[in-house]
């Protein structure tokens, strides 16, 4: 499969349109210094290995093969050359040079991480592709709660704030798998145990506690699930937040099949190292969805495999691309082109063994790199 | 390895003979039309994402490839173009010839599904092979209970209805990993716990309930266990009626080793996304085997990825030759081919690299297609 | 990436300086027959499927491929001819050639294992590298209970001995996986609560009961992380006495978190089917490191795949090498050659598609083969 350079965006019908489907917003200010870009290339919060920098990562390498032939330099340069080329050319320009050349026809942008980082119009005008928002509903309740409500309103402004919030929104994006884990009730709480959890949640917010209670989790969700908006869960691998065990998307399958009858549809992100155990629930279940995220960038040179095991049991219809992309810039290139390389190679092999035909593999990397997004988040703009 | 066409079964010493370890009837009358097809193509009881069909999966492309020629179509033909010969041919005439494409020596089949299928007798004719059967335990359970006896007759009418169906077979099948999952405890349940297990369940059945009781499946484990037959678990992906989790063949660990004593030899199907934790079992407990069954047609491309990693730890004495085809003949000649092209190019590869003899890998080659089977099921006519 | 040839030591500059960071003892009188080599090929200890042997695997094809070169025979030769010629060069021979053509730089050698095996001056001499201790913490433990302290006296005493045992060694291994299960409580046990445990242990000692209460488990653990020695852990597959569920090393995760703050720095080892988890807390913690050990060798041909999912998450400054070699000096040259050929061919397709730049490939091939074990344990003579 031959994607074209996708930084020519002058012929729009014979290259893939890829949409993101899950971004989030880069620094505005550049990182200040080599270690800070070094912390924006890891999900870990501490040092390297003693000797080694975070460049020493198959994310590191990929962002110095994909990354610097957009700052005129050659692939594959060393770090240092690489930064410094960077701060030589400014945040803003680095920003446009990169968005532009991961050659996105529309960006789906979560909202809810912190950090002074570009919204999403400032986001569509360096990438030259319009973006949408995506509301993160642990994001939602804290700021209702921030407004003081009591435990008895609670539950019913969090319904109200999440379909307020579904009038600018594309999709809803949770994090439970980092604030309870995947192990969840199916059901939808009660009336009385969503109050009794409000009470829990507001008492514990006054020393500091944010949003973990499991009952109020599934109410964002059941809320969530009431808008008719696709509903995005972080699943597999992440920093060191996360217990990795509990974000086993195969964990949600009690929840996924008592939401079938909402024709709520469900993205799984990132799903590493479970995308197998994801692909087998999008093979199953007509409202689930799967997606690589974070896993292709910093998988690397290795994107390729995993992306074959991901298209394995994932029907061609379901599976989705995003970057995951986050501070960096350099996050979004990557994450294009370990997708783009990567599922561009996977299908010339097939072709070329004469596994799949060609036009085939022309429709099946429309679909994945943006036909599935469009038809799911309904986009008619890119 | 240069598996010989199957196809030509005039020089059974130069080809592998094939032996289909664990399958199923088909229709006899085929599929009503395009959807009814799609539908035996997805383990899904839903319909496809908007916009694709069921052909857009591993196994729909591959069901193209390797079908569409043996119905005199050029391989990857358009769904349409295959469904449209398909009919033209007639269901008769189309099961004849994928089944003998298939090129199997020998078939060993589930009778424990419903619909309108063709018996073994009947595939045996069609295939041109001998054909055995495999009796589900949980079928032969509601057949007992079906005759009515009270909760203190029933455990024993178990075991004797397993011992009487096990003269006319050649091994047990139990799709507890549906009704239970494999957490089982590892024990035989006393005669106090069946009768107490029979009297609920007898309860419940007068309400339509089917067989769940995790004491009653563990008597027809171990009823099985004591008739020297092999016994076949369904273990790994399915449909969207098994919870994936629950189906992990490493749940059963404490269940192996309870039975290692009674002699009884315990395959474990499928297995997918689980196959290396099989393959494990296989290599430390002299009664375990396995197959990947279901995993090769519905991985398609991928399938040979799929068999490298069963080969990193099991025993080449100890892995199966499945195509666990049901409903569709497409299913037969697609495992088939999955297998055989898949282990073919694999074995050449080692070969090629020399990691392995050209007479080891015809060797092993000869020992999984089925070698092991026959040494296993004690097959003598095929 | 082109490995030199180990066995040509004139030249370290110019190859990787493998530092096998964990192995044992070999025997010192050979395997008595065929059956016996054929046990200590397998992590079974039942005999292999009928009309098979334990040579009938990837790590049987796997001795034979890498070490009959070394004993004059062809690559490949069949195991008769590789065992009668074994016998002609006698064990000493044998050995001595075995571990020269591994080409070693550093031994670690875990000396808690049974059998009548060389100590590890013995095996410095037969390799021509040095060797040092890794001390087993279950094993200390057992030699304390022997001097019969009582219930009161006993934890103090381990960590006395854990203390002392620290001076002549480079790290601790613990095998909790086998005696317990990685799912421990994560805090170090109150003083209470170990007493308790000793005088539960010490009553069971007197029915021969080998040490696996998880509280004493956790003292071993704390004790070792005190004494500022890396300590190593057994993860992933094993014999057939280990439940492998049980060995998954993200079960780890709280252990992993509470010992951070000591500074104990963790090494995963084998891992294999959770290799991919183990790459993620290397990936986040700053204090775990990750080999696969047992796993090269039993993969054989499949090596290079397995060593490629592991190269997805885990940093470059945190994979390290081992062979986990015993009993068999083969298991120490099919360690060695599964590793240095499986990342040779790894490396060298990322750079031939330009995924990697050559400089990058050679100083990650230094790293992991024993650049990494020297930093960690601080070794500076091999």
């Amino acid at each position: 499969m031959d994607f074209r350079d996708p930084t020519d965006r002058t012929d729009r019908a014979d290259r893939p349109d890829l949409v993101d489907q899950h971004c989030h917003g880069v620094l505005r200010e550049g990182p200040v210094d080599t270690a800070h870009f070094g912390s924006l290339l890891t999900e870990s919060d501490a040092p390297p290995a003693p000797g080694t920098s975070h460049f020493d990562s198959q994310l590191g390498f990929a962002v110095r093969r994909w990354c610097a032939p957009a700052l005129d330099l050659p692939a594959n340069c060393p770090p240092d050359v690489y930064l410094a080329r960077r701060r030589e050319l400014g945040t803003p320009e680095v920003t446009r040079r990169l968005l532009r050349a991961a050659g996105l026809a529309t960006l789906l942008v979560d909202t809810g991480l912190p950090g002074d980082l570009l919204v999403p119009a400032e986001l569509a005008d360096a990438a030259g592709a319009p973006a949408h928002e995506i509301v993160r509903l642990e994001t939602v309740a804290e700021s209702v709660a921030d407004q003081g409500p009591d435990a008895a309103a609670l539950p019913g402004r969090l319904t109200e704030a999440i379909a307020e919030a579904a009038r600018g929104a594309v999709a809803f994006k949770s994090v439970v798998a980092y604030r309870h884990g995947l192990a969840l009730e199916p059901d939808p709480p009660s009336a009385a145990e969503a109050r009794a959890a409000a009470g829990r949640w507001l008492a514990e917010r006054e020393r500091g506690g944010r949003l973990t209670d499991p009952v109020l989790l599934r109410c964002l969700l059941w809320s969530a699930a009431g808008t008719g908006l696709p509903l995005q869960l972080h699943t597999g691998f992440g920093d060191s937040d996360l217990r990795l065990p509990d974000a086993d998307p195969l964990l949600l399958t009690d929840l996924v099949r008592a939401l079938q009858p909402t024709g709520c549809r469900l993205v799984l992100l990132h799903c590493y190292p479970y995308h197998r155990g994801a692909g087998y629930l999008a093979a199953v279940y007509p409202h689930v969805y799967a997606d690589l995220g974070l896993t292709l960038g910093h998988t690397g040179a290795r994107a390729r495999a995993v992306l074959a095991e991901a298209l394995e049991l994932t029907p061609f219809g379901k599976l989705l691309f995003s970057t995951d992309a986050y501070g960096l810039p350099e996050l979004y290139l990557v994450g294009s082109r370990t997708f783009t390389s990567g599922l561009g190679e996977l299908l010339d092999t097939w072709v070329k063994e004469r596994s799949w035909a060609p036009a085939d593999a022309a429709r099946v990397a429309a679909l994945i790199g943006g036909g599935n997004a469009r038809r799911l988040y309904g986009l008619v703009d890119g």
